[in-house]
């Protein structure tokens, strides 16, 4: 099934971008009066019909919308520091994407080598693996900000189940499996931070227990930072299965 | 912690082949009297002490063996169908060493497009990723086979779990979330297959059925054959976390 993505879909219009519309007018050699499907980012999947074919822009009618195509149920906001490699970090969001989330939150630990991250990148990678895994909803991809700074932000959430993966290897805070802590949570709405290379730092860590997150371990093996986001959103999806 | 990895450890007596000892005497200026970690890749973690430090290759006397160092609490065969795109295939192997998985088996679909799999790079990744992880073994890699031969050659294997992925779209075949049928599994040996792009044909997953083969799905999501094959080894990491 080949999908469309437009942000350009208002009053039964849906107009597609120059990149969409070659690929759907050049590649794919589609015409008006022919049927295409388009998807919005944000959760609905538009059955529309073409009627004007320039390979610039696209324009088509709305026949239908399916809301929520390809939602997973439950609501995912991953917080994960740059990794010293860019490919890893997009590897994760690609397939992070697949599997299903919904926020992504670049954050720099004060342990992190890299500290900054082309978020235009990730969300190019974002909307064609949204749109290779069937999922008409793109994750948002904030701007980076700093751990103590995303921690700040998220310290008034109440209901929503606050997760930090982080190694306390020095202190003797308690930790249980995200396994365990996500099958006795009821309600959909969970935030995970995943650390840097160099894990967070100390200050970060008691910051975060501080503003309610609970601290969990993601199992017995040693995950490089992208596996370890990855392994959480897989958590996630396997809890709500 | 520095792992080197050795398959030449007899009689107390380690030795290092060239890659390696070059890497522990030119890179890391290791010099005899040093203490060194060494994995078998069968499960074993070395303590040994360098008695000759030459680049060409390094000898160790061993002072202490751990067994099953790092090992995961379940025996996981994953048999995967290779993908278009090798690189997707080797970070699939490594990530799922990662997390732990045991034996890897490259088999090729009636619908596969690609119909050959270089083992000695995935081997090397292996032993890279076991390494990066603290993992003292190192997953098999088997020579690629047919899915048919596979099948076959697994079809009498009492107390093993055998699991294949299927979308089964256009049978009526009943399919349980991989989730259930481990959960309700008290054993520790598990087979997943994981079809390729065009997922298995209609001859190959019958003969896994009658070979025993449970058919399941890994959730709602519509995960690509890297993305699939990870997802089942999560699954089994986390039945058993």
């Amino acid at each position: 099934m080949e999908l469309f993505y437009s942000k350009d879909i208002e009053g039964g219009i849906c107009r597609l971008d120059q990149d969409e519309s070659g690929h759907c007018v050049r590649v794919l050699r589609h015409r008006s009066g022919d049927e295409i499907s388009v998807i919005d980012g944000c959760g609905t999947l538009y059955r529309c019909r073409i009627t004007s074919d320039s390979h610039k822009g696209v324009e088509a009618v709305v026949l239908e919308s399916t809301e929520d195509w390809g939602a997973h149920p439950y609501r995912l906001h991953l917080a994960v520091c740059p990794t010293k490699n860019n490919d890893r970090y997009e590897w994760f969001a690609e397939k992070a994407c697949e599997i299903g989330f919904d926020v992504l939150s670049p954050v720099i630990g004060e342990h992190s080598e890299r500290r900054v991250l082309k978020t235009v990148r990730v969300e190019k990678i974002l909307v064609s693996a949204a749109k290779q895994s069937l999922k008409a909803a793109v994750p948002t991809v904030n701007e980076p900000v700093s751990v103590k700074e995303f921690i700040k932000s998220h310290s008034n959430e109440d209901g929503t189940l606050k997760l930090i993966a982080y190694c306390f290897e020095d202190e003797n805070v308690p930790r249980r499996s995200i396994k365990e802590v996500l099958s006795g949570y009821e309600g959909k709405d969970i935030i995970v931070m995943i650390g840097p290379e160099g894990d967070f730092s100390a200050a970060e860590a008691e910051m975060a227990l501080e503003a309610g997150f609970i601290p969990v371990h993601l199992g017995a093996s040693r995950l490089r930072t992208e596996t370890a986001a990855l392994t959480a959103a897989s958590a996630a999806y396997f809890r709500y299965m």
